[in-house]
């Protein structure tokens, strides 16, 4: 017997045929002309613009994620592109939420087998996403993983390094009781919860909105941070509203969300039909807030959001001595 | 029917209860106390430390990477933490090689269904292998990807980003014809190629040293160029001696790399019994050089690697005008 690589499932041309469509698509989000390549091995960005740009104390945030069981319903659809999207929008909006700008951003694709097209879809998406967050995708990698995934499966992980100086970053620290919650509005699941969405959808079609592309907050956040002051951001993803806005508030602090305050995007009523109760829907779920954002200007960051073309709510107050509590 | 995140496949607090156990394992990791965290959606690294220390021309190196299918072979033989080791070795030994220093690292696991031991295990390798590299553990992602990996799958990524001074960096734009091409040492297959091991292996039982943890050279090399200039790297993972050592070799060079001059380890020639015919194997394997460092001083970087616990050989020289070739 000989045995080869390509028989075992690893196609090593087809990888290498791949980087020249992956350059063009990254080519897409050079946000300036100073990311080099000394032998391809790592990319390398220089610092010097950024110092250029005066922080005073710059550090880097860095977040890795990946696009979740959402990634199987987007294959079987054809929804390639999102895939890659949503991926870097579950890490910019991490990044984000301590007032970092997101700057590079590297993916990594595991297959079960290679398929070019779909591959390249994926980069495409994950550049689409790049460009909408203002970040530079500046490497990646193809894994193919024969017999470690199901068959014609795939995941998109990623990670985004941003900047943010240190003396000006938001976080729970900066937040004081009286500080208006906002509510920046989803367009759905996003891509979160989906293990428990695909076990209610069984074999049925997606419901319309259902693989939406994951909004990404990242530019929008920083936007309203020019106009009014943030003082720290929760990006609701897994656990939902309380557990996220817990890790944006000091000790002690808590809040009353009244959800009835903003408008439950139509899926999640298909979700609570399917036998979700309204517990776990809270536990998991966006339910239409997907990103918060903690000020002392509520009504003035509601409105800065809209000229953004974000909806937005003033859904709470951050108060002493308080539990979170969704009623 | 009541549907439950935790009846599909993701228990939610199981990986909350990890977030303590994963945060000792990086503890072990820190250089200095400088690393932050506000809120905890993105881990945080102050740059000043790094200008303090007189870099003309910062600039960051990120590389992104996967422990591969050998993790397969090391999860069914409980061998966790060398399923995180590997993976910190593929990611820093690439960053190495325009001549960064590993500075940070995130890992992201995807679980078929999450083990807590397991889990904490691979983060325990992770944290191992950034010890030995130099680079802090700043932040991760544990994934329950119900239904997407194969029953009892797991896959580690990473991503490193390291710092190199522009000036100084590695590189084939500072490699000349008549440098010397030297071999660094590797214990076996590292974590390439393991979709054609496991396909030989079938279902035996893997051969001694097929598992052994990948060699890291991050900190070997960056020792060596303290005493010897170091003008290009190559890390030998899949595509074997040739195609990596062209990544670090400027256009029209090349050069005739006797494979007899080094110590081929065993597992090689097992991999050879099995039926991988010479030509696959040098297109695949590393060979017995996990490394390649490229110097006008070759003699002299043998005698300070075998200082630092590598063995190493004069495997070639640059020569202009001709392709790469193994004899």
């Amino acid at each position: 017997m000989t045995a080869s690589y390509r028989e075992a499932g690893v196609d090593q041309d087809a990888a290498d045929a791949l980087i020249p469509r992956y350059a063009a698509e990254a080519a897409r989000t050079r946000v300036a002309s100073h990311v080099v390549s000394l032998g391809g091995f790592a990319g390398l960005f220089p610092l010097e613009d950024l110092m250029a740009r005066g922080f005073k104390r710059p550090a880097l945030a860095l977040s890795t994620d990946t696009t979740g069981t959402k990634i199987d319903l987007l294959r079987k659809a054809g929804l390639h592109r999102t895939a890659g999207w949503d991926c870097v929008a579950m890490n910019v909006d991490d990044v984000v939420c301590c007032g970092a700008e997101p700057l590079l951003f590297v993916d990594c694709i595991a297959t079960e087998r290679l398929d070019p097209d779909e591959a390249v879809a994926i980069v495409g998406g994950v550049a689409d996403a790049c460009v909408e967050s203002g970040c530079e995708l500046v490497g990646g990698e193809t894994a193919q993983l024969p017999g470690l995934l199901s068959p014609g499966a795939y995941e998109v992980m990623g990670t985004c390094v941003g900047v943010v100086d240190l003396d000006n970053a938001w976080g729970p620290h900066r937040v004081k009781p009286g500080d208006d919650i906002v509510g920046l509005a989803s367009n759905g699941v996003h891509s979160n919860g989906f293990s428990l969405v695909r076990r209610v959808l069984g074999d049925d079609d997606p419901p319309p909105g259902l693989l939406a592309e994951t909004a990404i907050y990242a530019r929008k956040l920083l936007g309203l941070a020019d106009e009014v002051e943030v003082r720290a951001a929760a990006h609701v993803t897994g656990g939902g509203l309380a557990d996220n806005l817990a890790r944006a508030l000091p000790d002690g602090c808590g809040a009353t969300i009244d959800v009835s305050c903003w408008d439950r995007p139509g899926i999640f009523e298909w979700l609570a039909e399917r036998g979700i109760s309204e517990e776990e829907m809270r536990a998991t779920f966006n339910l239409g807030v997907g990103m918060i954002a903690i000020t002392p200007a509520g009504a003035r960051a509601v409105e800065v959001l809209g000229g953004l073309g974000v909806s937005a709510w003033v859904i709470g107050e951050v108060e002493a001595n308080r539990p979170i509590e969704l009623v």
